[in-house]
């Protein structure tokens, strides 16, 4: 496929408009339109009308494999119900956890790939999904089988991830410990067996899983060639960088409370500092201070932390904007969060989030516009045009 | 048209799905499908397939008319410049005005409807436009008129406000009194002759307009039959509310620093407290006292306040979910602040806004989903599946 007279090609710097060519489902080429080269035979050419090429958005974390809705928790916040009370009306993770445990396998993909869909239509090319709603073996299982079909069924390239540590299954209350045991022999194990798992999560913080516990388990999973990326420092900066750099993660995500040691951590390690805008403008948290982790050094990746609890969104346009009005974020720099950091946030970085030669090509052509900065500005104004993954566009 | 198998119509009360009539561009009558009447010959009859029916949005305040893009003022903020700094490099209230001083009227004519357009394509089906950005004479009836082309292109229902006194045009600079002058001798009179305005408005704030300017303001509007819908305490507690509640104002709007005497003053009045909760997000301003305010008896509307500046979005469906977010309001409140309070603080109150016998048949059809929060709670996903103004379906 050539693509010619696109206005900008982001990442790729040309005076003028540019021309794009894609070879089977791989970016192979690109060059100013004052050089266009002519089309093959039989190759498909596509006018971009000025519009700009986008990566496809590469969303790092999410937890879209979820049985029903928590509309009801919704309607019970607004009313100012307690954390408890809302969990003893059905809120939280446990309650999904039950909600997950009732529905059958089919109906958790069917609902589950409609999310897929939805956020694949907004943008979305890559995307993690953990499970984390199971809490026991048979439904771990079930919910990444669910992902596993879903990455056979969606165009969109998806890594799994899992987190049986999102909190202590019912059977285990009282007893963490033994529930991390049970991860760790037997869940761990069976998860391996399958290869059903890219990477593995622990909800690290304050009133969930302790730096210790985090670390029996991510040593663990390393047996497996699970590499980390958990959840750390959202509650309160207790501990879950330290044991996520240490244990070479991937990622560490949230960081709404990370202060400067943490950043520092960070930015003299290969890990990733993966910020949820999307939480903290549902939940009405504090931002995770994304300026100030690039400032010092870090790579940061922006996700959607898409989930019926506190990030009722996939929608990575929106979390691109987040970025740029809420955390100060460059349009640039934000997309690049949501591109091509989160790609590697992933361990996708050499294939997907960038514009390249060798890269998969999956893009967005915008339609025209003044400059990349008014898709953010203007945040709910149409400038998404057309999808193409794997060179394919999207019908 | 007839439409059946609607799940719930809001604001119509009646036990399992229902139906419902239009003649002509009204709504005729509705029921529940337990009594279906027979389609009349030649009547089209549609199946809403289990979605919900709501009013389309009536967006109260808004600043559509502008010319250009202000992105790099966005980028501009980002990069942590001062107002001062902004408005130096070509942002705020006056290069607005400079940028619409050198656009011809076909050319912002153009540029609106597009905007128009748009926010009709989000579900708007009444909105109100306000001019402003042009401060001198010529300026402002060329927006005045470009807004009454707009009515006439649109299927929207439009209401025009005259806003000469959105800040001191640059002719005046340092001559305040002397600009408020120029508006009550010179503008009035010749937007009265025209008849392009159904309200005036004035910034009455801190470091804008003040309450005696403003009031001099309504007086002379007054005489030509113009209502108040005033922008008042958004920067400070000011006295805006005060002489908006004592010109009978439709509507004073904005209200972010409101207190209790505020609220009072409204709830004891026939004025609407109109609130912005788009600028809040844009701006990061703390959220108008929503709750407060209907607690203590106030009517509430929710509007878009969609401008180049504060609030780059039209999307009202996401000002719903606003309202529900960060106001923590009901989905059924929020709603109804964005529809039948909307179309009071239009004066519009016995004709829109509203699905009843008699109103003009604009109306959203949604997917079919488990409870109207889920619009609000999953606030970027689809739920909005079809759109019919004057009962005409949107192509």
């Amino acid at each position: 496929m050539l693509v010619m007279n696109i206005a900008r090609i982001f990442g790729y710097e040309c005076a003028g408009p540019a021309w794009l060519r894609t070879e089977g489902a791989d970016f192979a080429a690109m060059g100013p339109m004052s050089a266009c080269p002519a089309a093959f035979a039989d190759e498909e050419v596509v006018d971009a009308q000025g519009g700009m090429a986008l990566p496809s958005f590469c969303d790092s974390h999410t937890h879209i494999v979820f049985a029903g809705s928590r509309h009801g928790e919704f309607r019970d916040k607004i009313d100012g119900l307690s954390y408890e009370e809302i969990a003893a009306r059905g809120g939280g993770i446990l309650n999904s956890a039950d909600l997950l445990h009732g529905t059958s396998e089919d109906e958790l993909f069917a609902q589950s790939m409609a999310r897929a869909d939805e956020v694949m239509r907004k943008g979305t090319g890559s995307i993690e999904i953990k499970s984390g709603y199971g809490l026991t073996l048979p439904d771990e299982l079930k919910m990444l089988r669910v992902i596993a079909r879903i990455a056979e069924a969606s165009p969109m390239t998806v890594r799994t991830t899992f987190l049986g540590a999102h909190a202590v299954g019912r059977a285990f209350a009282g007893r963490q410990d033994d529930y991390v045991t049970h991860i760790v022999d037997d869940m761990l194990p069976a998860v391996a067996a399958e290869g059903l798992a890219d990477f593995v999560d622990v909800f690290c913080d304050r009133g969930f899983f302790t730096p210790d516990q985090t670390a029996r388990i991510l040593d663990a999973a390393a047996r497996y060639g699970m590499r980390p990326k958990i959840h750390a420092d959202e509650l309160a900066a207790s501990g879950g960088t330290a044991v996520g750099v240490s244990h070479n993660a991937v990622s560490v995500d949230h960081l709404e409370q990370a202060g400067e040691a943490e950043l520092d951590l960070l930015a003299h390690s290969q890990t990733i500092a993966t910020m949820l805008p999307g939480a903290s403008f549902f939940l009405g948290m504090p931002y995770a201070p994304a300026r100030r982790a690039l400032a010092a050094g870090c790579r940061v990746a922006l996700a959607s932390d898409y989930n019926p609890g506190s990030s009722p969104s996939g929608d990575m346009r929106f979390v691109w904007a987040l970025g740029c009005i809420k955390m100060k974020l460059t349009p640039e720099q934000a997309l690049t969060c949501c591109t091509a950091t989160g790609a590697a946030a992933m361990d996708l970085g050499a294939t997907r989030g960038r514009i390249a030669p060798g890269y998969r090509a999956d893009f967005i052509l915008t339609r025209p516009l003044p400059d990349l900065s008014v898709i953010p500005y203007q945040y709910t104004t149409p400038y998404i045009h057309r999808l193409y993954l794997s060179a394919h566009p999207l019908p």
